[in-house]
């Protein structure tokens, strides 16, 4: 008679989620840690977003949307996505999160053996969801500036790539790639005939300014209509717990991504679909100097000690662990010192760096960095 | 060059969503139908749920909650089931809308070339994300009285069968499994080794009392541990763009379950968790005492005409097409009398029959009935 593990599939057992599991376990013995591990904002959603969702709760919007979305909240996003880019974008799906979306464009266009590329620091879910589709993942290293080389890239280029990931900015090293990078990006999907997706989740949260002028992000769909964008409402706006995101792109490709939601997530939550259309309307300036301000900080105070890459997004930042020491020693030793991080082989084939995530207040970020400094001797 | 129709993977393309939206081409063009072909309740959410919503939103309950689950509403849904099937459910785990759930279980344990079994007709969703894992669809024809009928189910099992699935209050036959019919099944998972996923989205919605006692549902997951049962909110408390759902089951099935989850929704929208653990408490007798009235009125006026089989629970009722019309055919005069309904084709490998939800007014479903009695001839 089979145990209900012998139920599992090959495709469930292949998602290996074991190295965040580890430090998780670590984490539960903690008493109030210094937390640099957390992926999200440390504000809570405007005051207008969550008017907006109780309004709708209130009023009834409480069923079903269409799979797509709410209609207002379509149209402004492709209308204010076409004025960015300098094209129509194509059609706008509202997903269930950026994770939802990413999860739909990885099962709309990856067949098993296919190859998706991306830099190596990479967002974990990458992998799993590539996993999941049987497709393979081809991490290409970035090390030690964490840049899009476009050598790099085109010598992973095979028979049986199908896609080119981008993630800017980068979760987990904070790096913004530079419009000459994006360029480069584009020139070899063009030539290599890849579909681009660009993963924009952080897209508010940029810190450089070019002479003043607030920066934006160069994103590959100004330059290649082939480009799915993902950005979403759960960084920016600090919904993480409201799963709202948008995916952006090719109708061909986006109708194939909402029949998929269609039988998987039905739609995104309802009422948070009102408050992310007034949620568009609130500067979220402040939220951005605040994490700029952060930046510098851990930057300055690391920096000290550690080699590390200045991020130009984001709210990470992937120092080196000290000489001598893996990352996930580094970190043992971290949480003994109840600092709270995450070692950099959750987010690659190596475990030589570690993740911050300087979303917390500027006390615990200046207690935090000096223990770290401390331990790096 | 490659057309972005040209990266769609071969999965996307094997689900075929082409049924459901001809009905809604014709639907698009109908103003004001009376309209039963929607799958949900017509009344809105229980002030108690949205009250605590809004409470959840104002008092900062915005971000991700662990993937699982908030943990007083886990606890209270593995204790309440546990009550009810008399033995510990074991994990449970909050999903995205029970079709999050379903995706879930069917990623968790069919590998491609599994089969899994399932009555026609169907909740449509079943086919598709059996599809998308590669796994092979094994309707068991359940015509004319919609009941469980274990010599069908019984040689349709194979050595690949791994899963058999319940949906019991059914969409789209309204047909309630009977204690014995669900002994039956369990013998059957038992003697083939079957793992038994149990979707009880309709769970409150039953009918018929025995000997005025409120009725109660036969679960397997009351005789046979290897059950993962399925429920959600969005039906019981007509929070369909609430998106909660639940899963209970094997801890080895569920963790599996939960591991998926954390690498595509994440997590269930966390302030409507908040919510579903107040509507817990909301009695819906008073909603499932106006639809069996329903039940009562549709069958009813229905049987002078139809030959139709009667509903004990969920909203629905699938009465057959008048002789020598398909159910497609019948459904465009039906539409094109302004009564909207849906052809059994979509839920079925017959077009013989066509599914009416009833769940809106008592004056609707007179209005919708005398027309389609009418068109009967």
């Amino acid at each position: 008679m089979r145990d209900p593990r012998d139920y599992i599939s090959a495709r469930a057992t292949a998602v290996d989620a074991s190295g965040i599991r580890k430090v998780f376990d670590l984490a539960a013995k903690m008493k109030d840690p210094i937390n640099f591990s957390i992926g999200l904002p440390d504000f809570d959603v405007p005051q207008t977003a969550k008017l907006a969702a109780i309004e709708a709760i209130e009023s009834g919007h409480n069923r079903y949307t269409q799979t797509q979305g709410i209609a207002p909240l379509r149209e402004r996003l492709r209308r204010d996505l076409s004025a960015e880019v300098g094209r129509d974008v194509g059609e706008v799906l509202i997903t269930s999160g950026v994770s939802g979306g990413l999860f739909l464009a990885i099962l709309s266009v990856i067949n098993p053996g296919d190859e998706a590329i991306f830099l190596d620091p990479y967002f974990v879910m990458y992998k799993h969801l590539l996993t999941l589709a049987g497709g393979k993942s081809v991490a290409v290293d970035s090390y030690p500036d964490f840049r899009f080389h476009a050598d790099r890239v085109e010598r992973a280029i095979t028979p049986r790539t199908k896609m080119l990931m981008l993630n800017s900015p980068s979760n987990p090293t904070g790096v913004v790639m530079s419009q000459q990078e994006v360029n480069q990006a584009v020139e070899l999907a063009r030539k290599h005939d890849l579909l681009l997706l660009s993963d924009e989740i952080y897209e508010p949260f940029l810190y450089d300014d070019e002479g003043g002028k607030k920066p934006t992000l160069a994103s590959p769909a100004r330059l290649y209509d082939k480009t799915i964008i993902l950005r979403g409402f759960s960084k920016s706006h600090a919904m993480t717990g409201w799963r709202l995101g948008y995916a952006a792109g090719p109708e061909a490709i986006l109708s194939q991504m909402t029949k998929l939601q269609q039988y998987t997530f039905v739609c995104a939550p309802s009422p948070l679909q009102y408050a992310a259309l007034k949620a568009l309307d609130v500067s979220m300036d402040q939220a951005v100097a605040d994490y700029r301000r952060k930046r510098d900080l851990v930057f300055n105070l690391l920096s000290r000690k550690f080699e590390v890459v200045k991020p130009q997004g984001a709210f990470y930042v992937f120092p080196k662990a000290p000489a001598g020491k893996t990352a996930s020693q580094f970190v043992a030793q971290a949480i003994e010192n109840n600092v709270l991080i995450i070692p950099g082989n959750v987010f690659s084939e190596r475990d030589t760096h570690f993740r911050i995530s300087y979303a917390t207040t500027d006390q615990k970020v200046q207690e935090g960095c000096e223990i770290l400094n401390r331990l790096a001797g």
